[in-house]
């Protein structure tokens, strides 16, 4: 495909195929962690949140349907990453959070990902990766 | 989620949601004309290659299996959006083209999601699309 095709000027396509770039990436960075794209996502924002994150919050960051949450959070806890804890300002309710396990895997991840990308990335500039994240950020987060 | 979370300055993990947001546009967008993002893709290199394209290759510039092109083609060829022509270059090879209504409905498309892509971009200056344009297609079309 030449750069000078119309689609290669639609924004969302674009879009698309650059996060397919990366997520093939990230996938191979994450497989010798018996770990996918999403569920290293998720394990990361258990991990993050230092009190733990509900479910329902898990999905929204994620940006996945409450089941396929569920469904990623058992595979987690069967594999020993994540567990489930009341929360204590509402005890009906369940917190996802990292075991230490969880965290040193989901660092060991964090750090395989990024190794994995400098080489998408080695062309192009640290200024222009600033950049590219500060575009980005604004469309996903845009009152951020 | 804070646009200062550690995700937050994931470049695959934005590009993802930011993709996600432009789909999911791009496909409200698509729905009255009885297309998906995918069959619309498709759609759009069979009618900007004004001599057809092969399976293989729509395979490549989409960026999917040929077997998942195959169904996209064969659901779009009945809709009469597409023909499949032999190739006059190679007899054996036939190459997917775009219909006169198959064209009209790629150009109407286009007008669509331009129009609801607007919406989202409407903080992002002009010059400023341009720029994530450019720095995309880097990522994209390396040697582009």
């Amino acid at each position: 495909m030449h750069d000078d095709h119309p689609l290669a000027q639609d924004l969302g396509f674009l879009l698309s195929r650059a996060s397919g770039v990366f997520a093939k990436t990230a996938s191979e960075a994450l497989a010798p962690l018996g770990l996918r794209v999403r569920s290293y996502s998720v394990l990361a924002f258990a991990s993050d949140e230092k009190a733990g994150v509900t479910q329902r919050r898990l999905a929204e960051l994620v940006g996945l349907d409450p089941s396929q949450v569920v469904a990623l959070v058992d595979e987690l806890e069967a594999s020993g990453l994540v567990k489930r804890v009341t929360d204590p300002t509402d005890r009906r309710s369940k917190l996802v959070s990292a075991t230490t396990k969880g965290s040193r895997v989901r660092d060991e991840g964090g750090r395989r990902i990024a190794e994995a990308q400098g080489g998408i990335m080695a062309d192009v500039s640290p200024a222009t990766r600033a950049e590219l994240n500060a575009l980005l950020r604004q469309l996903v987060f845009p009152k951020g």
